[in-house]
């Protein structure tokens, strides 16, 4: 491995791990280097497992001992020799003067981003996928990735104004759900979903408003090889009238009758995807 | 109404808002004085219409629009005369000078807390119960009040050591559901569960972990007067063995066989308590 210890927070080459908490830095940052950062240990892992190649590693000195177990899941390239990627080891007030907070999980990798693959190959195969409209939270994008992965949906498709998956809080939320459910983000917002349609997707877009059928009632009959593409809208507003309308069918979850409007949107999603895996 | 203006933030009759986001005072403070806080106008007066009384309603000068809405759903007694409600009117700086950080919504309300109902209430003519053993984040026990209410689940149980759903952060994660909600906290963490199950619950513990039954294969033919109590553990180490032991059965959500353990425990406390409900 190539371990080089680090002990200035201002050494150029940890600059991938830069002032976390800013939220303007890091897009540009990330964006012009085409990179992505995955934190604590086994999410990290995890990216190695998905192929992902990372720039470089960042560990404090008190998490020196994961080194073996990410040497492992290195390809033999990566892993020694003159492609070798860098481990930095730095003091744990080094972490915290490089990323801007105590760095509790001591482990961050920088990866190289892949380029998106195409909604052909995305949903190749796919029989239940869910597509997201202006989901804007990171916190609640990387919690949709974690359930429709552990519950079973095939694919994501994501809206051209829709949070990044592979932003750090995204990523951590999902427990690394976002380097193995296929993905990809749609170029066309207005005319986008034709394209979900031809593929022979039905549309269902979920809205707590009045004139939905049931979800159950949606799916009742449907046929293991029929394929279903789940709606969510934004936080707040919901799926835009656009999108409601390109959808063939409304539909809300079953609710009670109390003073409670709707669930939030990971809520309302892990339902969702539960009801339409079981219905497949 | 009995409206006061307030320019000064050191101003005593403000200390019930102070320093929001100190969690220790906070908790001092609030136990000290028996009160919680609602905020947001329509978290506020949720928390009148389920009956709680205010100790005082804190608005910022922008927001004075919502006093009609306000004083509607007050009681008699406490919308005029000698026991009127004080409705502190202050600017955005005072504000922000009293509880810390800018108040975005505007609208604050202190309320008197009530006694916590017996179990033998809150579990009169309910068929399905949430049991929260040590969940300890104040976000996860509010969207867990918010999906089991707006899903149907009758009641909450909390554990000893399960956090407040009273505190702030719950309140407004609920989006009130903690307010209509019935629940209460057993005193009595090692034997506290074998009172659920005198009263004729059957006790489904929730776990990941192997040599659990399907949740859809464990309620396969309840009947509609069975009654039910799904077991939620901590965020991170599931239910304890005192409690898996004292389960009738453990259960689990059906998972897809991929890199992914388990949901986050909001998603997989929404996706149970659809299928309890669904079930019944």
């Amino acid at each position: 491995m190539n371990v080089i210890e680090i002990a200035d927070a201002a050494d150029g080459r940890l600059a991938d791990y830069l002032r976390l908490r800013d939220v303007n830095l890091r897009r540009s940052l990330e964006a012009e280097h085409g990179l992505f950062l995955a934190e604590g240990e086994k999410v990290v892992r995890r990216a190695l497992h998905a192929g992902y190649r990372p720039r470089s590693l960042l560990l404090t000195e008190r998490r020196r001992g994961v080194l073996p177990g990410i040497a492992a899941d290195l390809p033999a390239d990566l892993a020694a020799g003159p492609e070798a990627v860098p481990v930095y080891v730095v003091p744990e007030s080094v972490a915290e003067g490089v990323v801007g907070f105590h760095l509790h999980r001591g482990v961050l990798g920088s990866f190289h981003r892949m380029p998106l693959p195409g909604l052909g190959t995305v949903l190749a195969g796919a029989r239940t996928a869910v597509v997201l409209e202006d989901i804007v939270d990171h916190t609640n994008v990387g919690a949709i990735f974690r359930s429709a992965a552990g519950l079973g949906v095939d694919a994501v498709v994501l809206a051209p104004r829709c949070a990044d998956p592979l932003y750090r809080r995204a990523v951590r939320v999902s427990m690394g759900a976002v380097f193995t459910l296929p993905y990809t983000r749609l170029t066309d917002w207005y005319g986008g979903l034709s394209e979900l349609r031809e593929r022979g997707f039905r549309l269902l877009a979920l809205t707590p408003a009045p004139g939905s059928v049931l979800l159950p009632d949606a799916l009742a009959g449907a046929a293991p090889d029929d394929r279903h593409a789940l709606l969510l809208g934004t936080e707040g507003e919901g799926l835009s009238s656009r999108w409601l309308d390109q959808a063939d069918v409304r539909v809300r979850i079953p609710m009670a009758e109390r003073d409670v409007d709707s669930l939030n949107v990971t809520a309302a999603a892990a339902v969702a995807c539960y009801e339409l895996v079981r219905s497949h």
